[in-house]
């Protein structure tokens, strides 16, 4: 485990600092909040610059998505590689995914699968997208049947982003493990030991074995042969991976073993983290559903939620608010809008106004208000015409001669 | 853990005594020979009784098989469960397994499917059969296409047996793990811990995930909804395990899960070892051609290795001999001749001869010689009509009503 080793050992997690990042949970350090940058040096990734996102609206000729222009995309493992093939016109294809652990997806669920849509559409390639039902079963207790259910049930959430038929592939552990990925996962797991998965994910004795033979499961797809239906045998077609920064651990591990079995290391392009209502303390909860913004939320829900548990970064008093302006590095509304304003112009007047104390915490939360409420409602109209069939339709192992 | 707990914690392995058998390693005390008492006891199973003997002639009408008479099978758990679920007229079926790790079977190999033959034509019950070739990839290193490869050569073997392809459903781990049968293995693996493995298996830290996770995909056919092909849906129909005693810390472990995942335990039906032709040591190694017989040898490599290898409890010379007599409790030809020779009246009139020195031991060896040369030449021609599409009968996945 020599190249990809972090510089710590349970990874992100230091004695001096209390951040901890890692699959299951997220917490900042001694100020609650996540420092990227001692994320990018611990785990060994790469920070996304500004060249790198020149070069992807060069070769897709169209502009990157805000998630890129804004940072919220800031990490990558070997991403100039997958330019590079694309450039030449060797194939590679999209590999993401979803633990399902909740009836509705809440909005930071949806930032992988919306840039993933971007990236699908941008490059007009493949994607295979992983539900982890049986991860849900052997970290959360959950029935089986249940997590299978919710499986179905988030792949509803995930098509509504607005994926291609023809070329994705979405597929729940309890029904494709099997076959070839099957194969693959024993080749994974012959060369991952415990002691390894104990430094990589703080794995302990007490933990149960399917937990510690999981990490192999999330890692297969990272390599084409798992697919046969959609790559044939082909071993040559490079996978670039959309996720979240804390699912780096498993590829950190997946791109260690590649070689030794005789696969190219799957690329990423790693995301920050969507804050909690309650603020940039990690990751929302979908379990607290007053952490979160769901996709099935009202319209009065989205509003009361964001006037009553919205963090602000606004002054205490309106006089206060007017003499000091708003504190955009902690302020709720303001990161939500970065994620989700489109309008890149409309985005700068309000951190001004806000900034500047001109604009007060309620007219920032009425204008995330609208942003969300139309969000909401065209996912929901999205998802109303996702039925059963259509469900089917992707989850279907079935000849896609996509490449 | 509780109920089932082995007296000691490494399972056979006892300070004072060097005996050790565990899946993997079988090695006698300090006189090279296995205690069977002493197991009995360190792994907590019963004793099979001539009563309980007696009761299965009785139930099923025919006579026990030698090596229910003869004690090669020895130990059990629940059977007498089994037993009455028969009588009552409640289903239960078989299942047994190999680990494909060469290409032809020993004639160790052959006693539990020969058993197995025994017992699905006494109780008319259906049989399921595992080929581990995941397991032997992750144990052995092998080559994941190999190991299929000799999965399906053994089962040609396996087959030769004589089995009832409308009773019998073959399945390779590569091929079948997926489905009802993955779920049961992920129910399985949230209720083992590491440290349970550690102790009822003896893995350590570096053990590769794969075997840390492997004991619930042995686990897993011990219950009946990962055929449901065979049995539907159905959870009240009870399994019953001819194997040899070394295999009895796998079930262990799935006794102490059954009921945790609203399964019934299986039942056990243990034999002893084989033992290699250079002696009781041990079980023969499929590596070592010298220390067994093949069922692929010719006459003449059969009449050499019995002549050259086959340990003697004979006098150091004739005169001795003639005077002492044999040590029938070390003599290999005698110990083979249990297994194979069928006529009991033959047997023992051998045993008296024998024993008192007025046979002698190339005279035991010209017995032995006939015997094997005979059952390897039936079994030969019966490989030769297993055909690949006969091979295929056996494997599909099918409707099979069988109970």
């Amino acid at each position: 485990m020599a190249e990809e080793q972090p510089n710590s050992n349970t990874v992100a997690q230091e004695a001096d600092q209390e951040q901890v990042v890692d699959p299951w949970s997220v917490s900042g350090g001694a100020d609650g909040r996540i420092d990227y940058n001692k994320l990018l040096e611990q785990f060994g990734c790469s920070k996304l610059t500004e060249e790198l996102v020149e070069r992807v609206e060069r070769l897709t000729g169209r502009p990157a998505h805000p998630f890129l222009k804004r940072g919220i995309f800031f990490a990558h493992r070997d991403l100039q590689e997958i330019l590079d093939c694309y450039e030449k016109g060797i194939p590679f294809y999209l590999y993401t995914g979803r633990g399902p652990s909740s009836e509705a997806l809440h909005l930071g669920h949806l930032v992988p699968f919306m840039f993933t849509k971007y990236l699908q559409d941008a490059f007009n390639v493949p994607l295979v997208i992983q539900l982890t039902d049986d991860e849900k079963s052997l970290w959360r207790g959950l029935d089986i049947d249940e997590a299978r259910r919710l499986a179905r049930e988030n792949a509803k959430d995930i098509i509504a982003c607005g994926f291609d038929v023809s070329k994705t592939f979405i597929f729940s552990d309890f029904e494709y493990v099997g076959g070839a990925f099957y194969r693959n996962i024993i080749r994974i797991q012959r060369c991952v030991t415990m002691n390894q998965v104990r430094g990589i994910f703080g794995f302990t004795q007490e933990d149960n074995i399917g937990k510690i033979a999981f990490p192999a499961v999330q890692a297969a797809p990272s390599f084409p042969d798992c697919f046969p239906h959609m790559f044939g045998q082909r071993k040559d077609i490079r996978c670039l991976i959309p996720c979240a920064i804390d699912q780096d651990p498993y590829f950190r591990m997946t791109r260690d073993v590649a070689p030794r079995i005789g696969h190219q290391k799957p690329a990423l392009i790693e995301s920050k983290f969507f804050p909690a209502l309650q603020g940039e303390s990690g990751k929302m909860s979908a379990s607290d559903a007053n952490s979160a913004i769901f996709v099935n939320d009202t319209p009065s829900q989205i509003k009361d939620k964001i006037n009553k548990y919205a963090f602000s970064g606004g002054g205490a008093t309106v006089e206060e608010h007017r003499a000091k302006g708003a504190n955009l590095a902690v302020d709720v509304p303001w990161k939500y809008l970065n994620f989700f304003l489109e309008d890149d112009a409309k985005l700068a007047t309000i951190g001004e106004e806000y900034s500047s104390g001109r604009m007060l915490t309620g007219e920032i939360k009425k204008e995330l208000i609208t942003v969300l409420t139309d969000l909401v409602s065209r996912h929901e109209r999205a998802r109303a015409q996702v039925t059963d069939d259509v469900v089917d339709a992707f989850m279907a192992v079935r000849p896609m001669p996509c490449i």
